[in-house]
């Protein structure tokens, strides 16, 4: 199995121009491809990043500002226009699914795939997957309105088969890789126990991501994202523009730093940034003061976990 | 007064990609700077173009087809954020007044300028602009659904003063060029009449512009148009793809240069092509069998009526 992995497909605020994308990212864990918001461009976006449209089954949209979700309707029109049928599932607050029903319903449009729609509302963490590959969990945040966060942990893999040991063996067949692979000793044909031990290698280490953004600084989060791997904070401001982030319910690089650190992760990537600053590595800088891996978002870079 | 202009922001069908933009184009005529469908990313090519948004005053959605107007949300938004406070007329399908209405009520945005939505449901020629510089139709055009196509005509202007002939007549004071701006003789302080044509030229040609799209090949339509200086029709497709714009309610090249010739219309621009054609100079090699006065629409090349 491949390593988790990010694709950055917009990480600016607000408004989006000829440089700047707003907030769309897809995380690729345990094969499952999941958009986190979508927008406006967002379907150009992915087209750019070659990642494949029916790859996507997942989609969370964190909040209903529109820097956040206005490429979704497009998006899932192309789905529709490029035939897609196998379904989706939309993770978000209350409404989205009003919206679209309407747009669709306004041109006529009769889907030829299923949508889910899982309407957030919890104001505490909620976990929303659980399957036997991963758990997704929504966070609250702390934003101008209802506004959601997002935690990916994989679950354990098992074990995996040491062949050249097990090939020493030859009462092990095939049959009985389930069981060594859950851990399991294994029992020759004349009763001599072989301690899993010998027979398998650790699986890998379970690797975890969570999304925070939009959200002012907010000290309430760190408890739900201690140890992740990788957090993605927003950091639409400085730290000279601080009163601003206050006033808007946005962060400043430092406070993505200070939320990092608190939270022990293991690596921090910024985003989200306001348009009105060109040099992001200022970011990254400020971050630095107080917490040592930091990246910055970089549109169609791809980020492993 | 500058001569109206036709800038395309997008002229390719139904999916957004890198290279592909969906319907947008800007008509400058009489100093109204009027938008003509919004397709997802009409805003970044607007800013591409350099049109000022503030300069926009009047949007015309053709229909609510996403190609034709999912860019509309983003634009009206990036208007709240940008500061506008000028007011704005949308001329629309019923429906798209309830869409953006939700949009900005779930993110509880109060916008900060007023949109005026002029609802069409016309089935029949509508005027729907009257003023003292233009005016603007809707005319039914034949698509899956309700779909209107736009004629914007020139008012008469003023004769133009010969300051030349003025001169040599001193009893003329400023005052008067208003009424001899408006064709009327002039009485000198001794009685002698000076017909207006001795002082002043004629104004310029009254110049229109008709917009089409999308539609099927619909031979109504051809005496709503008759004579335009510019006819933007769609052609969705090429003749050997004739059954397939019968079945989507587009048309031809071919079919847009035969209503371009029954119309007597100076000049024919085509556009809003398939994806699944990348020479476009075939569109117009195909409209030239009936028609001699074809131009293939370009992002961001500017069309002057």
């Amino acid at each position: 199995m491949k390593k988790p992995s990010l694709t950055i497909l917009g990480c600016h605020s607000s408004i989006p121009t000829e440089k700047f994308y707003p907030t769309a990212q897809i995380l690729e864990i345990k094969g499952f491809y999941n958009l986190i918001d979508c927008g406006e461009g967002t379907q150009v976006q992915i087209r750019k990043s070659k990642i494949k449209f029916n790859k996507i089954i997942n989609i969370f949209i964190s909040h209903l500002h529109g820097d956040h979700y206005f490429g979704l309707i497009g998006l899932l029109s192309t789905f529709h226009l490029l035939g897609r049928e196998k379904s989706i599932t939309i993770y978000a607050p209350k409404g989205l699914k009003e919206i679209i029903n309407i747009h669709f319903k306004l041109s006529y449009t009769k889907l030829k795939y299923y949508i889910y729609y899982i309407e957030l509302s919890s104001q505490e963490l909620e976990k929303i997957i659980d399957n036997d590959k991963i758990e997704v969990y929504s966070i609250p945040l702390n934003h101008r309105i209802y506004t959601n966060g997002f935690i990916f942990k994989e679950k354990p893999s098992n074990r995996k088969l040491n062949i050249e040991e097990i090939k020493k063996i030859s009462s092990i067949k095939i049959k009985d890789y389930k069981s060594i692979k859950l851990g399991l000793d294994f029992k020759t044909n004349n009763g001599k126990i072989i301690p899993n031990s010998k027979l398998t290698f650790d699986p890998p280490k379970i690797l975890s991501y969570a999304f925070c953004s939009d959200t002012s600084f907010h000290i309430p989060i760190v408890k739900y994202i201690k140890n992740v791997d990788l957090l993605y904070h927003e950091s639409t401001f400085l730290k000279s523009e601080e009163e601003k982030a206050i006033k808007t319910g946005h962060s400043t690089a430092y406070q993505a730093a200070y939320i990092a650190k608190k939270a022990n992760v293991k690596k921090l990537l910024l985003g989200h940034y306001s348009n009105r600053f060109t040099n992001i590595e200022l970011f990254k800088k400020e971050a630095k003061e107080i917490f040592y891996n930091v990246e910055t978002s970089v549109p169609l870079k791809k980020y492993y976990l």
